[in-house]
């Protein structure tokens, strides 16, 4: 297998062993952005001087963890002292952040290489930037975590950061092909994340396998991994949730494939129908997005209106219009559905749902939609996507497992599982 | 009356009525500053040269807001853009915002006056800056919001923006005789606030009274008042709440003689005890807290450790022990305990509970104790502290009214009425 291609586990077991050096992990993972960055796009920011300078370091220093000596692509809503900083808007052309964000500075105290900045929508919201999909440059690759989800996709890299409001972890994971894991909001630190929705924002992981994300994520948490019972019978609540028509055909039957693969090998496999309270709790993401990054973008909007995307333009008066009183409601609403959803978790170990409306789709002009993952963003509960079929265009389908708030071990725990299984 | 004492709205209705200009009480409270800064040094930074221009420029627009033309001080844990950003830490000295916080720009879109960078503690937390009680210099003014209580206190602005991540907004302003209101967590937004704790951090408003406030919430927080109903019969529960035992004679004293007083004004006033499930919130607080706060100030901790103060540097090794496990416990007895509240509010439309252990401590090395503030921090209830009463040195001692999440006019609308039948 090409050295960039390698698990994160495989490649730090041979850097253990002294048959892999963090150079020549570097080099290879260099070699794929020289080949395939004038398609792909990912990136907003690398510079190889500097990713081989930190890859001679960890060479020359004892292994602090299982991320030393290994690249992670950073999404450009996240600073990295030193480098741009420009959140995918022209008005921030040229800014340099001052200070690691948190999690990049944690990434930064295990050994990991910080290989640059990738490419993100206009301040994590919804218009597009230059990424194109790896596997068919003509598609989206899905946002606004792009250029994470397209350079892990491409082998540049085995891990990335990405941010997730609505969807922008978990739909560029499905459409790319990759794993997209959002945990429970609060668990990896933001400060140092340009904010979109303060109460929605939750940092993610990117990788091509459950595995890397169990490598990365207590580097990033800063917190050691606890100890997981085996999944034995797994307990997966299959719901179609209230979004169920927005379903494509792939969708549709990929999820229902996979359901019947996960019971065949084992699950005890239910369907489950989310109660009324949650059919308007779509709606209240949004109020909620609405409000809080029109404030978040006060500063740009009162400063800089002309240099906003038409996309984000479109919105603003929309936005504006929220009022507190709608805000607040909104805020409850998600309240009572995450009280009645902790008791739902004591049936289910994991929720099995869809992770986008079908394939990517065949534009640049659209990231697509975050239809099946903002419900579980503003519910702060973890979910992962796993690549599980494929679209009429022979382009990846995901699905997503929805594990309850703070069991964010146990559902990458049944995510490897049902990898293992889908494989 | 001394232009400088004025109320907001006196001074909005003589600025309407052209008896009074923005230049006329930016002279005025300028005036101040300079007769009382090297005593009170509340200032991080203050121009007089562009708070005049700013009020040049006021009297030269139409009035946008009630805050149009009115000086407004900016807790130094909260960006302006061009001025220092210096976060009560050396590591920052020199340091300045690119952008305006989400809540400056608001204040800018309103007309306001952003006169300067008041002083706060290094990051926010416990280690003391330079500031003195207006009070009696020998006194703290509390702490973290320094600055913003002790100049609102001494008549150098009518408004002072902080934040408050366990008691740092009502506590200052408890010691310093002034009105300090944390709102609803969420709805003043935090972009461009230096984080420290992010499930806990709360911008809020520092006042003479409670009017000014009222005048000031609306203009924060981008969206117009609603209309409240009268306070008729208002529905007081007299909390002592768990830390109860650390209440001085002075606070015990003032807070039963304002139940008395409120009671006598026609409050319905019962006593009212926390059920047990409150007992370990404090607890809670202090594990979110620890475990938000290492990791938002993982960069400085990394990178120029020997700059933070004894102070913090001796809470480092604590606060990275908390495990990811302790944090998400904590995170659900606090999810617990706001679903318990929902129901009091129904009995009760405020709890009146302890601003603060007693008056400001008799001491520049520490600013005092938030054992009051921080479990209705967590809970993300709106709090407000009114002055009450006296200690033994003579300063003053504050009540906190405690609201329902959400309930933030009719929080203050019941302080209102409050404060009248106080004075």
């Amino acid at each position: 297998m090409e050295l960039n291609r390698l698990s994160i586990a495989e490649a730090s077991a041979r850097m253990n062993a002294g048959t892999l050096t963090a150079v020549q992990l570097a080099e290879s993972c260099l070699a794929r952005v020289s080949a395939r960055e004038p398609e792909v796009r990912a990136w907003v920011h690398i510079d190889a001087a500097d990713v081989m300078a930190q890859a001679r370091a960890c060479d020359a220093t004892a292994r602090l963890s299982a991320l030393h000596g290994i690249p992670v692509g950073i999404k450009d809503i996240i600073d990295v002292a030193g480098l741009p900083a420009e959140y995918g808007s022209p008005i921030y052309a040229g800014n340099r952040a001052a200070s690691d964000a948190a999690c990049v500075s944690a990434l930064r105290k295990s050994g990991a290489i910080i290989m640059g900045k990738t490419v993100t929508t206009e301040f994590a919201m919804r218009h597009p930037n230059k990424t194109r999909n790896p596997l068919n440059l003509a598609h989206t690759p899905g946002g606004s975590s792009s250029g994470s989800a397209a350079g892990v996709a491409d082998g540049m890299m085995p891990l990335a950061l990405g941010t997730q409001t609505g969807g922008s972890v978990l739909r560029p994971a499905s459409y790319c092909g990759v794993v997209g894991f959002k945990p429970s909001f609060g668990v990896i630190n933001r400060a140092g994340v340009k904010p979109n929705g303060e109460s929605l924002d939750t940092v993610g992981l990117i990788a091509r396998g459950v595995a890397d994300v169990l490598s990365g994520f207590p580097v990033v948490t800063e917190c050691a991994a606890p100890v997981v019972n085996a999944v034995t019978k797994l307990r997966i609540g299959f719901c179609r949730t209230p979004q169920w028509a927005a379903a494509q055909p792939a969708t549709v039957t990929t999820i229902e494939a996979t359901a019947a693969t996960l019971a065949r090998a084992g699950a005890q496999v239910s369907d489950y129908t989310l109660p009324a309270a949650f059919d308007v709790l779509a709606r209240a993401h949004g109020v909620i997005n609405d409000y809080e990054a029109y404030r978040a973008l006060s500063h740009e909007i009162r400063s800089a209106r002309d240099k906003i995307s038409g996309t984000v333009q479109a919105r603003i008066e929309g936005m504006a219009a929220r009022s507190m009183e709608d805000y607040l409601e909104a805020r409850r609403t998600v309240a009572d559905c995450q009280r009645i959803l902790r008791d739902v978790f004591k049936q289910f170990d994991v929720l099995l749902v869809p992770s986008a409306p079908g394939e990517a789709p065949l534009t640049l002009n659209s990231t697509g939609e975050p239809t099946f993952n903002a419900i579980w963003t503003a519910l702060h509960v973890p979910a992962i996507t796993l690549p599980a079929g494929k679209g009429p265009s022979g382009l990846p389908v995901g699905v997503q497992l929805v594990g309850a708030f703070g069991a964010d071990y146990a559902l990458l725990a049944c995510a490897a599982w049902a990898e293992s299984r889908l494989r």
